[in-house]
């Protein structure tokens, strides 16, 4: 079976060691988020590829569900006694090795989807891991924190001001002149199914549809989706926070209903929305949080089920 | 007074500790050899520099010699992972971050010579440390080694090969073209005294003085140098492989006499090359051994003693 993936950060790295559990023989791809991706310190920090590829590979720390294991932050510290900016990222001494080798080899002119290939030749994550695009895409979100109203990079709004302060609007610039990565439509096209992850479906899937091209392949499949919301919270993360700034409430059906007609064919929702109902779309209602990898398995399960009955 | 010192690494930075006690109210210039500058992993490296910054600074590692102390090799574990090479120069994750500022403010358009001072506000080393030039110079070996004759670069010869290796010869590749760095002419023509510290004569204090207008300037002043050779060998490092190379001797006298007529006017030799007579030099002995700071002292007193009576 061939499944193709859009995932985010740690939702989606999560979903997928579900998954490969679940569907141990299945091909799987992943289109991975890189409106994320930030510039500091002059090297190139992709959180989303990374969080994939380390959970999947093993090397994740566990606890905070991104960056690496046994880590230290000696780098970091060093750059702050230089008072190099910014300080409210935190990258750690192993992680740092990730952007080192990234970032050389994009000024020796390799693509992103290369590069990605590239580490994951160590990582081994058991899944083909794409970037979305190879082009610069940079989710930015305009702010009024009382220093004047102003478009600052997603990362700071989500790192630094930890979403506190309410968005005005959220865009992925440069996503419309983007084009898929290489790899991207075929995998889409191969698909027996398409399933989008219970990731930010703002910040993560909504950025990776607004690559042109993307939602027209997507929405030609058997797309089954697991809600990000329970009970009209987000399952981690604050999804809600974006969810608000375009205009959508924080519901499992306002999220279905948000991705458009004609997307999802299925919709996977946790218990506590049992009676959800959404125009054209399948709804089941399972457990979802994913509190160990059988657990999310299961939730796997569910929408490989589901897709099948609907293909 | 008015002092201005060519310095190299290991050698140059623990006879300014010396000069620094010595003379604790001058005015110390240091022009730092760039010869050795390598790019690692992307990153712009400054050997050099980094040792007299560092050691000056307090952040030396005092057994080594060089990089920091208390230093960890986290980043370049994960980089050994990643299967990317070189693997043979000690990059600690300290000494990183030295490495990614400067990167950074190069790419963003700085000189050398404003990155040095950057950094240095940091260290405050209690001398103004230039590097002798903002072009990209870079010294180059040539070695049959029995996979073919090849130049290879210093560090591989040096760090890779320990220069076990005979290096058939020796260029700083780009040093003709090279102009000083803003302010090193300056501070050599405002001089009371040019020291020449027992650094590596042909890859540190010649490949320094071959930037052109350099020597020049040094030629017109007061210039006392102290041996880097001790009873024929070289008092710490491989100086004797570089100077072979260039068939010059290993021994006090030769290395004056390579200096060129009229660069020197004193020459310190230790009391084991007492007799030592170089044309149109004084020469004197002394206890050359830098054991300690206070012996280092001693030492640069010497040559301060000896630059005033010859003024």
């Amino acid at each position: 079976m061939r499944i193709v993936v859009l995932a985010g950060g740690i939702g989606g790295a999560r979903f997928l060691r579900g998954l490969l559990r679940a569907a141990p023989d299945a091909e799987v791809t992943v289109i991975g988020n890189t409106g994320d991706d930030i510039f500091l310190f002059g090297l190139k920090v992709c959180p989303d590829l990374d969080t994939v590829m380390y959970t999947l590979g093993g090397g994740i720390d566990e606890e905070r569900g991104w960056g690496r294991a046994d880590e230290s932050f000696r780098v970091k510290e060093e750059l702050a006694a230089y008072e190099v900016e910014p300080s409210w990222f935190g990258l750690g001494d192993r992680d740092f090795a990730t952007h080192i080798v990234r970032t050389q080899m994009l000024d020796a002119g390799y693509p992103l989807s290369a590069i990605t290939e590239a580490l994951c030749h160590r990582w081994k994550p058991g899944v083909r891991l794409i970037p979305m695009t190879d082009d610069r895409v940079e989710t930015h979100v305009v702010v009024d924190d009382g220093e004047g109203r102003r478009a600052i990079h997603f990362q700071e709004w989500w790192v630094r001001l930890r979403a506190a302060v309410p968005a005005e609007s959220i865009t992925a610039i440069g996503a419309e002149d983007a084009k898929p990565a290489p790899g991207v439509l075929e995998a889409i096209g191969r698909a027996d199914v398409v399933l989008l992850p219970p990731s930010n479906p703002v910040v993560s899937v909504g950025t990776i549809l607004a690559v042109p091209g993307i939602r027209e392949a997507v929405v030609a499949e058997t797309v089954v989706g697991v809600s990000p919301i329970i009970g009209g919270a987000p399952v981690r993360g604050m999804a809600d926070a974006c969810l608000t700034a375009i205009g959508v409430e924080t519901s499992a059906r306002a999220v279905a209903e948000h991705y458009g007609p004609g997307l999802l064919d299925g919709w996977l929702v946790d218990e506590a929305d049992a009676g959800t109902a959404v125009d054209g779309v399948t709804v089941r209602a399972r457990p979802l949080l994913m509190t160990d990898v059988e657990a999310t398995a299961e939730i796997a399960r569910a929408a490989l089920d589901l897709a099948e009955e609907l293909r």
